[in-house]
């Protein structure tokens, strides 16, 4: 009963953008039939949550395409430089939220907006990032992740003015397992303003600032 | 031991709008000192999740000012007409989310950003909704308000391109109550680029509308 | 002190069906045993959840059985085409739903029940929904599986007047994961008449289907 | 900011069944005006949910007006004996769960369908359940409600062959409270085929019911 | 850091029984230790929760030991058929629970007491129970084992005077998953006068049968 | 819809006890009516839960019957010293505690079981217990009740022999509210063979041990 | 059954502070009875978690007896300046918290050290914090109280070395609500080396405070 | 985008401490990389959470360096004896504790701390603890580590006047499962003055103490 998945292809015409496939639960199989399908009509395509081997089975078949093995993105062919003006800031406190940055940041890249990620910013270490409050205005959009306790866009939402999109991660243990501590600070911050997307969900931060990017034009 | 509340006045400086005041667990003595003060400086404030009986108290001290019992929303300066431009459309399922909706729609009258509701496009109904597309797309930004099961802003994400602000509501019983079934599914939506704020939070979605049309400038 | 299972034979006469097998904790040794007995009896049994390497050792002993690795669907006799009208409609968003409408199937498959699995019309693209409305019509019954949000029962009891089964699944991440989200979501939709099973229960969806459908004669 | 109440008359060409109000979180001003507006149509309507005190003024204006206090329902037109034919059997355990049957009993009644309340048939007192099996073999569907651990419809199921729709609700204290204990009983039973609605949900129970109740047309 | 395990000899003297090793958290290395001192002493002792692998080795030091690898109970002498009266009932629905059956029987008989398993007795089938309710009438105490919904003990409670020990255990998927249903459904059982032991826990049901059984002395 | 009770005649025949009445969600005219019932037959009753308002309208009617006003327990014939030997201990650290432990007292004193209150034996001040050892050993049964961290059975059955039966209660605030973490401890305590009913469940203790007190017979 | 509430006496013997009396679920009555001992005895007394109408019935027998609204703190004899030197300084982000922060300041005053509450420094507003920083470090202890996200104990352990005790309030809405984000944040903080205490705690936080204080003697 | 991991060199001069490494989420090169480092500038540091296969790697290109397999912990160079006086005593019920407790001494033994661990002394043997009391007087501060219930630091509190940090460890099944219901019963601790740190933080345990050591100074 396994029917071929059929491609939403006037997507684009709607919403200004082509579906993206969720790779997490599909198989190498299906995958490999619907790359052919892209590459058929010379597409390029955005494949997200990838694991490591499926990724690296992908590869195989197609040299030219780009796999990030910390967040688990795929595309067909890769993208680079195609804004040069850094619109959207990604800042993160550390290494561990690695995976979820990279997802934001190569899905930017996809839809063609130029992005940064800004690391080791952690509330923890406060003034590492009030040194950086200058550099960071200068961004359309802030995208910050944060696992553990999730203070880190509550703080930079009361320092800066720009749409804030926070994105909790499920780095931590005991009551942050999972990042639903970090989820729900975020919704409860006593910062003014500051928007939410669900636990690891660096694809959905782009995608929002995709959306919001589209008020420049 | 309770002290003066002492007002953050470089807030319009930092972040391009002044400090508003949560009313919800501040007696009726301590919201006039601070009313006094800003009568004093002329100047107007905004005070959400006034309760009822708050709200008439002070109603009888300033004749004048604004007070919307669905929402607790209070105003020293009643505001109209300020932007002849309607940018935010804030869309809901019925009359029991019209509490969260007003909040949102008077905060957004407060910073001078022209708003309207537009009720009973819920999902049950969905011809209703289909409707009505062309007429929302042309506002800037939708906030859209749902309580029970909370799909109504997946619907709208994949039919409407503009930047999504989600706001679940309390509204519903059994699995529903508290609005954690409406936030969760918010945050899960297969539609791409959709923010989410707190439950009830109709201020904060008024506030990140505000943050993303600084974009427009 | 493990005895041996005893079967439920009268149950047919009670309920009107046999008793199925749940595989999930069973052990290659008792299914085998528990075969052998229904084979001396020349009679077809129904087992659930048989993970992928039972399944294969199943498939040893008994060359003509069927199994499926999707659903973990086993059953001694493959049975096709015993119900030429199409009864029962499974829909599901997408490829990532399979092993749950595919349970579902081939429950019905066995009860000697026509159905069809239609993919692929999720919520996210509601046109597709929209597009086979009409065909959607002509099932007795719907069986709508879904995923993180789990809106698609919603929509589709909004539409449609036909009962209406949903089936929430364990596919998401984050407020997602293990399904909870879509439970709670199709427990509190907005759309009148919507009944629910449990998480990936499409075994349980087939058997209420069955049970309905004795309405009809 | 709070707009007239637009009511969806062509649900009943989609769905079979008029609009039915959720009445709790509506004001008795805002009723009021909904049911000059189907007193006007000449028109029946089913409020759900209204509070006593609501119940109590709305009955003040519409004398003639229907309004049981155990369940909140409020019907403008009553209804009675409109189908002799007891489709529908209604069991629960006591009359501590007297709400919730009559919810569903006078929806029944509303849809005009034909319905009993069987009490008094619990898991703790098993033989007066066991007593009453061959009437109850003679209602087309079976909906069963309970509160506390939620035994009652698992016991049904093994024992009868129609569609059961399982009922939770909020009766109870410690682990039972709020209903999440019976849900969960409900939607894990180990009896085949067996389909839940909301907790206290007996509006659902009903509505699921006269969907199922088409297939015999 | 790793300190020698100091055993609490005057448990007996206390208690009336001796301490008793929880083996799931302990290195094998650990547990040999603990063992050689036993030998010393002539004594037999009771490991609960031993895995697989770690059984297999203990076993090749001590040949003649006892280990169930359902239950993952050790024991350095096997016991057998020290009270040749059956005592304790320890009824469950199926081969599901085996493991926690078997704790609850391997650790009866540690202790000296007559006991017996009675399994496939479970409330979907609920003639199969009725049928021997004279039998189990028989036992002093009644141990109830019951995975998904929990429903068992509270059926046995309603047509059963015996002291009742409720054990919930992890078998089940969707709601039922890790227990928390089974448990909570027990708790608030409308039967009277059952206890309830934690989730999986057939070790401590039959502590608290050895407990009341004192009560006989 | 509000047919009367039935009662339950034939309970003692199969239990040993009569069906006892759960008041809380049943109307005062519900409760007079039972206990005319129980009045012409010269029966004693027990009803639990009965709010203060609730139980002092029964006294009006009922001259001669008991009420508790911290446990809500009614009985038609208030019992005293029908057993003199007190068979059960009920263990409680303070007066917070009263309302549950007088409900397991009354419950008991009503089936014919001498019993005792033992209180302000709280951990935060071991030696009050310590003191009391020997006195405690001469109970058969120790009912142990303990809100906030629920400690209190652990130490006991560390230093007891006896059957404990652990209440939980819903006494604390923060995350001891609604006493699911007295409850959880309880289920995961280090002392063995503790056993557990729900929260403020102090009726169920008693039947408990009820049920346990039929093995000295 | 309502026994006396029993002093524990030698408490200042074993832990160097007096028992004191938890007050929420006590009588007026009862609480009477303990104070006309403390009376007798000439010893001051602390009653935590007094309602404010039984609070004024306690001030009406003792006129010169000391009782604070806001956190609902009585004491016969109120104490001032028994310590200079202020050693714990405790911080919050508002008025909303004035509560919590009372309990703690007045349970140190009762226990002879002296307190500051220093107001209106929370994270949304971050300069207030961080111009207060040296006056800040002079404390020997931060009690920090926080509710909504709870980021503020992590931006102090960030800045400052002190001991910090971080402490929860039940402050906020939707997800924020009963302070269980706030507590989780304040767990899994990143900045090293803050412990916490329950909910709303401030009595608790105090006396932690006190008993590392004793390391100074 | 994985960019390098920046030292947060002015800590020490901050708080009194360096920046300490959360090994648990980051790689072999990336640690050997920030190792290599900390040799150059021949400096200690310490990292926590290293999983066993990554400790062997380091291990192998840092062959003086210190690895504990039971906690995780990491020191480039092993520290001893440096200070003569046990300030600390870690204490914890048993050997499946070890891990935490471990974290918590070396981290200790890193900040220049005398510690000691003492086992075995469990709630459910109490005369152990009871026999150690004056043993345990003699330390400064007190880390109470323990699973299951979680009743050890309320036991000790009640017995001991010295600053107390529980640390609940995820050690359990069941309902014990995470090690939810230590934290919870340790925040809701009877005994005064009781302060946690995270599930399993046996790191953060021994950082408090480090903070609350400085009053001695």
């Amino acid at each position: 009963m396994n029917r071929p998945f059929i491609i939403d292809y006037d997507r684009r015409q709607r919403l200004g953008f082509d579906e993206v496939i969720y790779g997490e639960s599909k198989s190498i199989n299906l995958l490999l039939g619907l790359l052919a399908e892209y590459v058929n009509r010379n597409q390029n395509v955005l494949i997200t949550r990838v694991q490591h081997k499926k990724g690296k089975a992908l590869l195989k078949k197609h040299h030219s395409a780009f796999f990030d093995k910390e967040s688990g993105i795929f595309m067909l062919k890769p993208l680079e430089g195609n804004d040069e003006v850094k619109r959207v800031g990604i800042i993160s406190a550390g290494s561990s939220d690695i995976g979820v940055a990279n997802e934001a940041y190569y899905t930017l890249t996809y839809m063609g907006i130029g992005a940064e990620i800004i690391q080791d910013v952690g509330v923890a270490g406060l003034h590492r990032l009030l040194d950086r409050i200058e550099d960071l205005r200068t961004y359309d959009i802030l995208i910050v992740v944060a696992g553990f306790e999730g203070a880190l866009p509550t703080v930079v939402g009361g320092l800066l003015p720009q749409p804030i999109i926070a994105v909790p991660t499920s780095v931590g243990y005991g009551t942050a397992k999972n990042g639903k501590t970090a989820l729900h600070a975020m919704l409860t911050s006593c910062s003014n303003g500051i928007t939410v997307v669900n636990i690891d969900n660096g694809y959905g931060a782009a995608m929002s600032a995709f959306r919001m990017l589209n008020l420049k034009k």
